[in-house]
């Protein structure tokens, strides 16, 4: 039986918080100690990833509570529920089913009376036909000449997710024969965002993704009309170059407007639909369906491992334990998602919607205010750009910043060169292992301004190459923490209320109907 | 007589911690005395900006205690002295002169036996006249064909900077018919990088800019190894497609490796050389020397407003001391970057590095440390995109972070849509507004989970439109707000010792002169 509880009601957060400061991390990762630590405070995850912990300020101790804690606030339980098709998104009353885009977990789903796993895959394989029919010739522009480009509309989670995915392939693809059809992104309800890209393209060749599950954001109905606009003035029928993706339900569904439509529906949130055809319509024609399709089988296969009751064998549990730890227990305001890989540039982007969006809240499931800290602040880009830029505050400032790093060993467009002994994938490499030493262990110097406290915990992944399958399993473990952690400070992770007020506000402004100091900003702004 | 305390030593932050909470947000921005406010609390900048800060935790009172506290501080002193040409930079020794590369502040400075302001300018004029010929097509690649692309290669400072301008009037460029080259931007040791960049660009045509001021940065002369290769390999002479940005006292000032070198010095920090050759080559070259130099005038007017000792008259000072309030008084650990604009998309990461940078230290100019917290962790995203994405956390996460937003009345591309009744300018400005006054003063509703506490402060600069003045202006207004809150905690913003200790056990990792715990972590690294 599944009990909803506030953190600080579970007797074993009481006990974790007399774990404060309990390791000593400068210690801890010295010597052959620090390496014995290495090879065993280490958790697989799919395709090959594995998850590291020794620089996180954690021993057997710590562990056991964080399992306590884990066993306490039914995290398994919880996760079960969810994927079996309980309203655990309990705000809008809806079922939470990102996982079932991507694999079956448990028993079968039925809602809207179709079993919802036979409904996405329809859909998945709805929209990998027809990128299989763009990248033949089958279908084209109304000249009868293949489509070269696709680009996205769409905002927050119809943005984010699927452009960094986009970015975290691109070369792969390329390397590996698979690139079909370059991809761009229309977001921002600024006109230069739209105007920049559609100077950018090649209009006659390209193909728009319309991404709206309501079918009525403002931002990406308004882009919409832009494009038509721009393809109405090149002589092109835009009805012959837009496909959506929205639920059934939406005005969009059902629309002559455009070439086809692929559905997604009220239990994929925005920010955990990129293994929907919100990333599977733009990445399927970019890279091919097998693509994709290799992106969704690591993304299931890690979340088959979040079943795990046990944390030291579910690596995103242990990671969500370990930043309720450091947020809670240790005080920590933010985390800094920090990939050594260039292609995951827009990764940590993604990850801040992801995780403030879900766990930014300040009242629990029931919408009762709760009395302890929830998300953090996320923040981050790519090693090892960040060491040449804000690493001096993470290394030497007054708060300490845990930090997640990313790594792999092989890079992904197999240009490399060697300078001074070692090649660049070398270097960037060689980085990353110095940083987590330098930031868990410091340096002591006599010049306090050389001095290096260390005690400042970081996580590693590491793989042997950002491949489709590792990509995925990378997304499923940061959805799965972001969840746990939901479940553990009692949230709704699901929903988000939050971004409600603003767009109030905004339709007044624009309709004119305001006063005081919102008017006064208005005409500042000369709307 | 110029006396460097630390903050707690100040009779004024006494006064200041006594007015924590002392205004109630929701009820000062709300009515017609919130229209007043936004009417009376703005500080114009050059450029016809304005420095808008009716939405954040002031009053007269705090005002006045802000006050005191620039007084005590000295920061108009310390600011003179800086640009005056005193040693400021105690950790290295330097002077800080980026300043002197947009204009003459005060006395003339000389060092090195030259004048300062006389050998920046020669530098500019030196890189102007390259990049008219280049646009002559009097400096041609070897087969006489003019370059269209000019790639920037450099890390930190000599990346982020430069690429957020670039960006930032590349629309404005093309729309006004100074658009003259497309730049681009290589900066990670991640061969992926290089490769992705090389790999778009019509090589034959490329110019390349090599930017170290030491000529000694790993990444830098790696990528610089990597992009020769690719030369070599295209049967192309690497020395007729790349000049050099670095000192003069660098292996590269005098290399027959570079049809051209351009100098800057040791009084040019990294993070505050946008407006030296290190951002004028490529800026010059991208857009023409013209909008460089309105680029810089623009710094140097906001530069001139920053000697202002009234506070209410220098938004810099201003900004910078209600930051010290916020983070000290008011004990919030970060503060967002929120530019409205799409051309700004990459300057929140520039102002990442600028701020964390110089000020995420915990030893004051002396090397003794401080026993209050210092810079903040900075982080942001153009509007209206973080609306749908981190802004959840922003309106009702469990910690307060306060907001800098940038709006403009007009867009840069000249192309809009009119959709229900307003434009997308008019959206955009419109959801700028209402996220104002969204946090400011919420709203109150029956259920918890759609209610808005509100009280989260945030400030806007707001301006006609993102012209190259607008943008020095901007820039200047942060490097200065950075400097004066480093004056206000007494640090030495100018040195980066956090970056050095990574870069040193980066060296022993490639050297294979590792043990413990960064031998294991090499080894899963495949180094």
């Amino acid at each position: 039986m599944i009990s909803w509880k506030n953190l600080d009601m579970l007797p074993a957060y009481g006990k974790l918080n007399e774990l404060k400061n309990h390791v000593n991390l400068q210690e801890a990762m010295a010597g052959e100690n620090g390496a014995k630590r290495v090879k065993e405070y280490a958790a697989p995850m799919a395709a090959g990833l594995t998850y590291h912990y020794a620089a996180k300020q954690m021993d057997e101790d710590v562990l056991a509570a964080l399992q306590a804690l884990a066993d306490e606030a039914q995290l398994t339980a919880k996760y079960e529920a969810l994927y079996d098709g309980a309203v655990i998104n309990t705000g809008e009353k809806r079922l939470v089913l990102h996982q079932l885009t991507r694999g079956q977990l448990g028993t079968d789903v039925t809602a809207d009376s179709v079993n919802k796993r036979d409904f996405y895959v329809a859909q998945q394989q709805k929209a990998a036909a027809f990128a299989n029919k763009v990248h033949a010739g089958e279908i084209t522009n109304a000249a009868g000449e293949k489509f070269t480009t696709v680009v996205q509309i769409g905002i927050g989670g119809s943005d984010l997710g699927p452009r960094a995915m986009y970015l975290a392939l691109e070369n792969w693809a390329k390397q590996n024969g698979c690139f079909k059809m370059e991809a761009r992104f229309i977001s921002n309800v600024d006109p230069d965002d739209a105007a920049s890209v559609l100077k950018s393209i090649d209009l006659p060749h390209s193909l728009f993704v319309l991404v709206s599950k309501s079918g009525t954001t403002l931002e990406t109905l308004t882009n919409e009309a832009f494009v038509k606009d721009a393809l109405k003035n090149a002589g092109l029928d835009p009805a012959k170059h837009m496909v959506a993706v929205t639920s059934e339900t939406s005005p969009l569904a059902s629309s002559s407007d455009y070439l086809a439509a692929f559905f997604m529906d009220d239990y994929i949130g925005g920010r955990y639909s990129s293994t929907s055809c919100v990333g599977g319509a733009v990445l399927s024609l970019a890279f091919g369906p097998e693509v994709f399709a290799r992106f969704l089988n690591g993304a299931a296969e890690e979340d088959a491992l979040a079943k795990n009751a046990d944390i030291k064998q579910n690596p995103a549990m242990l990671d969500a334990l370990i930043g309720v730890y450091e947020r809670n227990v240790q005080g920590y305001p933010a985390t800094a998602v920090l990939p050594y890989s260039q292609a995951l540039s827009r990764f940590p982007a993604h990850l801040q919607q992801l995780d403030m969006e879900s766990n930014g809240k300040s009242v629990n499931r029931f919408g009762e205010p709760v009395s302890y800290v929830t998300g953090p602040i996320i923040f981050g880009e790519p090693g090892t750009n960040g060491q040449h830029s804000f690493y001096q505050l993470l290394h030497q400032g007054t708060d300490i910043v845990p930090l997640q790093f990313v790594g792999f060993s092989q890079n992904q467009a197999g240009m490399d060169v060697d300078i001074q002994g070692s090649t660049s994938q070398q270097k960037l490499c060689a980085n990353v292992a110095a940083q987590i030493m330098a930031f868990a262990c410091g340096k002591t110097d006599a010049n306090p301004n050389k001095n290096f406290a260390g005690g400042r915990p970081s996580s590693i992944i590491i793989g042997k190459q950002l491949t489709p399958e590792a990509l995925g399993a990378l997304l499923s473990h940061f959805e799965n923490k972001v969840m746990f952690q939901g479940f553990v400070w009692n949230l709704n992770s699901f929903d988000q209320e939050g971004v409600q007020l603003g767009k109030v506000l905004a339709k007044r402004v624009l309709a004119h109907d305001t006063d005081g100091a919102l008017k006064a900003f208005s005409d500042l702004l000369e709307i």
